[in-house]
């Protein structure tokens, strides 16, 4: 995209509306469609969108589709009703396997307009209200664009870029396989975590949480995320997310194998490779 | 402690030098004993300490002894060899369970001078280099004074409180089974994550890392973690992490069973259980 236009966008959550407000500081008019007229008139007094009609999406250049990966399917369906046979249409799930499948079947010979998309932007907050502008910012957006037009992944990576964010290209069936290793299984890995002090006694309950410092609040923070969209994540993404929780339980399994041994020397080497691998990857980050 | 004194300190990692910087700060001497003769010189070199003789902590009135948790025993030796009889000695180790033991075993009929103290102050950083005059600045720090003097324990209170500190007091085996469930299974959890990808093929690998995002970040920043005193405490409170992590197995197995059935509902209930704890224990914090 090279100046303001005309954009819409199709869920008003955390990632729907960051887009809607960027979009609108550059200068675009953005609709938005909710399945909530409240969120709708939320993210209007919020200045995020200046219209909600989806029929006006027909006017849009852009099509945003920003919704939990279950809702994927039904919002597709309200983008591919309206949608221009000239404008690009997007979404900004988690999950890439079956999204170009989810487009033939919406868009039909219009399915190459749609590009696969992963802004690599979660927050802990969610929602309209906790939208911000500079989302994007620095972070990196995915594009599985396969089976999209040229013209349209282009037009998709101009977009992202115009927000500030830096475009990868991805094969969709490895971006699930790597996303669930380093994205999903964390953030299943955290829920565990709270749900297992959750279910103690209220006395241990209590004095856990009292006593909770800075690595409980690090470890927990992605637990904190929204639910609808994490549950819609683990289910479209099931089959990755399973494997990597295999591999996951063989490495806590020599983990807790040496502490049961208390064998110190191995306990010692596989922290100390866990460290020297996650500083590299910090100091890295950093660069 | 009401002024400035004299101060020993064992061990000069990022815990005994912030401890030895806040003393200086507020115009104590510090006397700084390592295991490394180029640790002690760098200690002294940042102010830390100003004397690295052993003996001169006869003339010190508090002791505190910081080594990871197998070195302890060793480190109380030093201490009861030079300990002035009316002075306080105190821990800053992370499992407070077999301290009282070790007391009675290396300071004899001075056993109740000693106090089990816990700093609940990790930081990813490690060594006297990351030592910082404020690391305990509104920071808990718990006391487990079950066998220790009376005026020991108030003598070490009041020097957690002149360098910024809470202090709260708990029984040591509670202690060790708390912190199990809050601090020493989220590292174990942390460390299997890195190691897991650390155990990948190679562009697997590369791919995991370039894009691991925020929530990896955070799930690993404590694999960042000193790895020697990790090994230590999670050998030291060996049976309390394998408690914790069979309860935390159970968790994860819900988890699991919810995505392997698709059980949407189950996962959701779960998420937002989750959430709603994590959620109100972040907000608890800030006020």
């Amino acid at each position: 995209m090279s100046g303001p236009g005309r954009v819409g966008v199709v869920g008003l959550g955390l990632i729907g509306g960051s887009f809607a407000l960027a979009m609108r500081r550059r200068g675009a008019a953005v609709c938005g469609v909710s399945r909530s007229a409240e969120t709708a008139a939320l993210a209007r007094k919020l200045g995020a969108i200046d219209d909600d009609r989806p029929e006006a999406l027909s006017e849009c250049e852009l099509i945003f589709i920003a919704v939990p990966a279950l809702a994927a399917d039904a919002a597709m369906a309200v983008a591919a009703k309206f949608m221009n046979p000239k404008a690009t249409a997007m979404d900004g799930g988690s999950v890439k396997g079956n999204l170009a499948a989810l487009a033939r079947k919406n868009f039909g010979a219009l399915a190459g307009r749609f590009v696969p998309c992963h802004p690599v932007a979660g927050a802990e907050k969610s929602g309209v209200a906790a939208a911000r502008a500079d989302l994007f910012d620095g972070r990196e957006v995915v594009l599985c664009p396969a089976e999209s037009d040229a013209d349209a992944a282009d037009f998709a990576r101009s977009a992202w870029r115009s927000v500030g964010a830096r475009v990868s290209d991805m094969d969709a069936a490895e971006h699930d396989r790597i996303f669930a290793a380093v994205s999903h299984l964390p953030h299943l890995l955290s829920y565990a975590l709270v749900n297992q002090i959750d279910g103690r006694d209220a006395r241990s309950r209590e004095l856990m949480l009292r006593h909770a410092a800075g690595g409980f609040r690090d470890f927990t923070r992605i637990a904190g995320s929204h639910p609808e969209m994490w549950r819609d994540i683990c289910l479209d993404n099931r089959e990755n997310l399973l494997s990597a929780l295999s591999g996951y339980r063989a490495a806590l399994d020599a983990l807790e194998g040496a502490v049961r041994d208390a064998d110190g020397d191995s306990l010692f080497a596989k922290f100390d490779a866990a460290r020297a691998l996650r500083t590299a990857w910090a100091e890295k980050l950093k660069r």
